[in-house]
């Protein structure tokens, strides 16, 4: 099984690279800086038409979509249990969790981050004002779900929905309300994703030094 | 395995519906009207407090999601064949075509039909443009890839992937330009799909007459 993922620093694809890393499999990263405009070079769109990060080429085969790659990861290193095991109790859950991270909160950072160039930038605020209402429902939701003594979002332990929803928390740290204020459970659920050995890895790897535990 | 599936005529629910007619499993349906507003009824609120469809019950527990559900189904009936085998070269396709709709095309839906009443009104307008350049492109991106000899979304052959999109085309049958003009590949998938026996039973089940073949 060989991998190479196209990465730009803390973006969607930091979940994959994170995940690679708690899986401990060998992989080649790649940067593919989103500031300065490289997922338009024609030789990136090549392996990602829509022009976005992550591309993960998993044995030859460009792939897309960090929800999917999380989830094909787990399956294929199916070892490293970050996912609930098919057919178990938590599966039905995990999967949930999975879709509602793809389906509700991905998408209103997209409009958050985007709505000036994926639409008219004249309707840019409307876009963001939905878009903020429903990244502080999502993270009320999650706060609701973790007080309620879950330590991990689905099966009692670390799966990858805590990964992908750790990176879409750390998207919210200069919004008007950040994930870490405000949310008592979603903030030491937080912390205690962060103090993962692999989180800490990633960030380095990443050249990211905001948005980590201040003992870190 | 036993399964009630929560669901009003031609929402999200439909997928899972149909799904369970294909599967050809046992279940029972319970119709919960969005028109007229049943999915706030405490009783419902209690099953999905978020106050959509579909709920399906599993083995006792209420589960959400349409695509987590597609997932769900497809992996504890393997025999019906709606999704290809974990390690197969076809997987990661699938994957990547569940989270792509699930998070490209269904919430631009939502954003569609309830801007208004999920944000605020006043920005309606900028919301549903955005949504429709968005459900647009994947139109024309569904149609570019079954240009290209492709008859089903992932794998050769039909999957959750294809039922998915089939109840997501048919929302935009009164949009401005609807999947079945000007997207010749999508329009005849979307003919052949809608001429397979499990279809027909659901719109007949839900009660639905529009958007079916001429010839049915
Ligand atoms: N649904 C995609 C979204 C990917 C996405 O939007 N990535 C952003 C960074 S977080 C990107 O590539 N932005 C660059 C651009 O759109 O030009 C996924 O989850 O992989
Ligand atoms: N992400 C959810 C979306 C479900 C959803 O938005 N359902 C709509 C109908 S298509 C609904 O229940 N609307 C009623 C309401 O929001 O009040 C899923 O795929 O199951």
């Amino acid at each position: 099984m060989s991998y190479v993922l196209y990465y730009s620093p803390g973006a969607a694809s930091m979940a994959v690279h994170w995940m690679l890393l708690e899986i401990g499999v060998p992989f080649e990263a790649r940067l593919v800086d989103i500031d300065t405009g490289q997922q338009h070079d024609p030789e990136y769109l090549r392996l990602n038409p829509a022009g976005r990060v992550p591309t993960l080429i998993v044995d030859g085969e460009p792939r897309h979509e960090s929800a999917a790659l999380l989830m094909l990861l787990a399956e294929r290193h199916a070892d490293a249990g970050l996912a609930p095991a098919p057919g178990s109790a938590a599966r039905a859950e995990w999967l949930e969790w999975m879709i509602y991270l793809a389906n509700t909160l991905l998408p209103a950072m997209r409009d958050w981050f985007y709505a000036g160039s994926d639409g008219d930038p004249a309707g840019a605020q409307a876009v963001r004002a939905l878009a903020r209402r429903r990244i502080e429902h999502a993270c009320a939701r999650l706060d609701t779900h973790l007080a309620d003594g879950h330590a991990y979002l689905a099966g009692g332990k670390l799966s990858t929905a805590d990964l992908l929803a750790l990176v879409l928390m750390r998207w919210t740290r200069n919004m008007p309300r950040p994930a870490t204020e405000g949310w008592p459970h979603l903030a030491s659920y937080i912390r205690r994703l962060r103090a993962r050995r692999a989180f800490i890895e990633v960030n380095e790897r990443e050249k990211l030094t905001e948005w980590r535990n201040d003992d870190q």
